[in-house]
């Protein structure tokens, strides 16, 4: 394959997750067996990229992973993909982000044991500047939040696209928001902004931070998007057979940034994002079941994953 | 260090555990945050033998790893420790042995998510015959049974000592059992033998199967020991802080084994491998604070642990 440009930056965390399958998530203080283990790459912007090179589009990855074989096992996990490491940094004291997943296999409930790692985050020197410049998107989770900041202004400055995926609110997250484009949040993060209300009503919040769209994906529940000239619309999740969720959310990221790539409109970009979500939660893994773009198609073709308009406020 | 004759060889299980320290066990399909992660080899000969090293004992771990980076790292856990790894065997393509275990930090409660791995078992041809044959102890834990069953005779033949650490009843187990000189079960094996009764009542059937002495471990409760000569004892738990649990059963087999070499009498190996298993259960990890001989020492000497005599049946 030819050397393609970098068309994505995506500055943020990236971990190792350990997925555990059994039938039932033991009581405390008790010992059970797992019936499957899977070692995967996984993390927000990290897990985007990889859905981006799925479906064929060049990005480059800026973070840190520790000198252990977690860090190992995660570049090499990027590099497999095709997706770019050349500033993927090592700090060798330092241990990996990494997670255990404990999975239900009969519901698919799956619960996180995680654990930050002990990484520096990335210092605004380190940043690829000429690489963020030179791209379309910058794709950011609030993590690195000094250098995410000058990424974010460095792309402004220079015409490039901002995408956060917000997962949990962080301190000094505020700070980044007026910087973004397009704002694609967790139910979580909006709970967080209007706690106690229903997750759409949080959009003109989000809205007001200066971005083009924000968009609340809810699980199953489907997303709510509104965009700056005031159309709202609700995406149901397509219906597929889910037999792990971990990872849905940045796979939904890496499918906006790839209809954001395309110039599509926003109902388009977020079915496709709906669609590529849908099928990466048909296997167990953040990263199994992400989809080729042939597959995606195919399943946008089958017709399902409503669109429905609704009231602005 | 001049090489040392190997006087132990162990067969059996070696594993990696992740350890992820948290402050309460999270409930199903939530996420919670580590505060500490720990990685350490781990699995019950393995970490026995780590115990004896730590004790100045030398000894080999003959068994399986996977060709994984879980696999390199259980092979240098050991070596670092100065057991001798040239019958640990390495299957490219299969997956090591691996545990997650979460440790509440206030309440020491651990619930461990375990994966067997993908080893082929060991076959008889690929035993260390001549090795075993001049040792003195020949450690076993119930894996490998072929392989356990063949060292097993081939020690017996020998003069070599053999001693079980029976943590759960597998099928097959029963006939091992008359191939054993000491068998120190964990009280999860004796109620497998007797279900409902209190585990010392399981002593006479563990003799019965032909060993000299039977020990059963109940963590906090401490442990029941009955020897061929009729003599009974429970041996009582020395009080420390407990961080952690995991392995103590493993250390106490350990602390065991070094008394067996020392010749003691039954009542002070038992006594110095409760001691042994104790301190290991002041820090998070199954071998992090497994003990120096001068270490041991110091608790023996505070006089704690008292051991107690008890009637037979």
């Amino acid at each position: 394959m030819a050397k393609q440009a970098i068309t994505v930056v995506g500055l943020g965390q990236c971990s190792i997750d350990i997925l555990g399958g059994l039938t039932q998530y033991p009581p405390v203080d008790s010992k059970c067996d797992l019936d499957t283990v899977l070692i995967q790459g996984g993390g927000p912007v990290a897990t985007a990229l990889v859905t981006l090179a799925r479906l064929g589009v060049a990005s480059a990855f800026v973070g840190r992973i520790g000198g252990d074989d977690f860090g190992r096992r995660i570049g090499r996990g990027l590099e497999d993909e095709g997706v770019d490491c050349r500033h993927l940094l090592v700090d060798d004291a330092a241990g990996s982000q990494f997670a255990f997943i404990a999975v239900e296999q009969g519901s698919g409930h799956r619960t996180i044991f995680c654990h930050r790692g002990s990484c520096r985050p990335l210092s605004v020197e380190e940043l690829p500047t000429e690489l963020i410049r030179s791209s379309r998107l910058l794709h950011l989770d609030g993590s690195h939040l000094d250098a995410a900041l000058a990424a974010a202004r460095q792309a402004k400055g220079n015409g490039v696209i901002t995408v956060l995926d917000g997962g949990s609110w962080r301190p000094g997250i505020e700070e980044l928001l007026p910087l973004i484009d397009h704002l694609v949040v967790s139910a979580r993060f909006a709970e967080h902004l209007l706690p106690g209300r229903p997750v759409r009503e949080a959009l003109p919040l989000l809205l007001a931070y200066g971005c083009r769209a924000a968009t609340v994906t809810d699980g199953e529940a489907g997303s709510h998007t509104l965009s700056r000239a005031g159309k709202g619309f609700h995406q149901s999740a397509f219906a597929v057979k889910s037999v792990d969720t971990t990872g849905c959310g940045d796979v939904f990221h890496g499918g906006y940034l790839y209809g954001l790539l395309q110039n599509w409109s926003l109902r388009r970009t977020v079915r496709f994002a709906a669609a590529c979500a849908a099928i990466k939660a048909t296997a167990l893994g953040g990263r199994t079941a992400i989809p080729t773009l042939t597959e995606v198609e195919a399943l946008l073709a089958a017709g399902e994953g409503n669109t429905r308009l609704f009231r602005c406020w």
